[in-house]
């Protein structure tokens, strides 16, 4: 986290099986079309209910990445 | 998420696995008595300790259900 | 939660596994110098990422213990 | 607002034609329920989109009533 | 604070006298309709002022109850 | 908004109507007696319930304006 | 709380008593120059200590009054 | 909101006439370049004012859409 | 608060009485280990209920003290 | 900051030069005319930007002064 | 600020020298990319610490600019 | 910021000068006792006026540092 400048972006990733795979799958989505990808913040937890069961979690985060020079 | 009214209520689940299972006993709990529900947003995740060890989790939630016509 | 004065601290674990894992760092390692800690507070969940894939979970929470007579 | 108990509900009305029709619809459905209703407080404006359009505003607010004596 | 579900509501109790007072009366009234209430948490202090001195102070309260198994 | 000294105050206007009435009340009110105001913004949103029906909407705005010279 | 024109302002009393009397000092205080207050609501609680006991209580209140027609 | 990426982005709508065009104005401009918009959340709502009348509503909204598979 | 360096720390008092006598017992307490004690802020009142009635009111203060040269 | 009532502004200063002495500029005007000014709280540090550099740097701050007895 | 939408980003610019010399660089990353930057808002200020001196601050903005009609 | 667990404490420093220096003057005070800082984040711009000038700068931080295995 040194001499650079980041943007910060904010992305939801969802999944049947929980928080952490919610946010890997933001994450792994991002990086697709970003390169620099260098932290994330989770910023709100939700998820969807049918039938009495979770059925999808959905977890917002702010992602930064290095602008490159 | 169309053209209904909805109420929130606010819950909290306990567990001594981790967050998501803490939010699956509110989830449950909840439909017991309440068959529309719909939604849910984590807002606080706190825990009890004893002897240097995590004994519960405890999850906040609130949940959204259809109010029905 | 009785008649007690508690204190608060803040700190932050890490972990390559996942939130729940982080948290149970924080707590073991504050632990080893506080004997009475009682609950805990996620304030937040952040994290590094390289290559497109999450590294390590960082969790933030504050900490309550009693304060002995 | 003088010498009483009030509780505070939380409801989400929807309409198609904007802000105030999705509370007054939210006062209305609470109100087939809750004779003594007093005030209401917006918290979240949010809606849905549909093919570049606003397609449901969704108005939350907090709804005031006194316990009765 | 143990292996439970609790439902949170929030509640207003007004005084002439004061704070602790206004937060007694919400206590009082909620435990008429409900067994199992464990814990408050203050949100808001307000009141109202006539001829330049304070008629009622007015505190609003979350109260969480056990949901009973 | 250039080169200037802004003081903000805020007011709260109330409607039968709406909240861009509440908020145009407001602002004309304070512009009785202030001359250079310059910007507003919403803060709070809330209003009084009758029989079941919205009576007035009480919207509070921060306005800004120019300290003159 | 009808149809008018509110103005808020922020004012600090302070009590070597409590909360409360530091509440009544600034209602009373902004009295002496405002006839129309109408509400509070308490912003902040702080206070100061000297030789490990508390000296003052100082609240900053948010006090409302009516804007004469 | 079922079982996808989403991403959010934040844009600021005017409108002479109120707060509803002003959320409609930054919703069409965005759909011009953003296929897959779903949702919106007001975040703030502002506006300026000449000679004591509000000339422009400005209201920023955060914008959600579907990244495509 | 003149020339020097301070630091806050957050300490939980709790009283039967109410939440004055709370706030002292937390300052009392961490005077016992700190001397500079200067400043505090209530950050949290909360407490138990049990039977229907409060049984002890729970207030939690950040104290400010000064790191002695 | 003993045994007085304090009332609070909000007054935005700018400057081309950098926050500092924005938040000079705003306690400079404020002093012209109010005499008892105690202390200040940067609430707010926004800008304009043309040509791509930032032109005025704009720091709203909360004012604090003695009500005279 | 006129009859126009905007877009908001957020960016963190770096720099050894302090507060306004990373804003200075944020905006002068972005516009490299972006012609229509209009205003900025400081929402974070944090940095680095290396042997007990500041080696970086890094600030974060958000940035605000015209979509061109 | 690896595989290690945080602490964060929070200090305020002082300045005649201006933010940059209260900053460094808490991080300064703090290094005398704690050899691992890692990073602080500003969470509050205050200060003290006398005879309409500012006299001092207070900085409030939070600081991390690593505790050692």
């Amino acid at each position: 986290m040194g001499d650079h400048v980041y943007k910060t972006i904010e992305v939801t990733g969802s999944s049947t099986e929980g928080i952490e795979a919610a946010v890997r799958r933001a994450v792994s989505k991002a990086s697709e079309t970003i390169r620099q990808l260098r932290w994330f913040e989770v910023v709100d937890t939700r998820g969807h209910i049918e039938d009495g069961a979770i059925k999808h979690w959905q977890v917002t985060v702010k992602l930064g990445f290095t602008l490159e020079e």
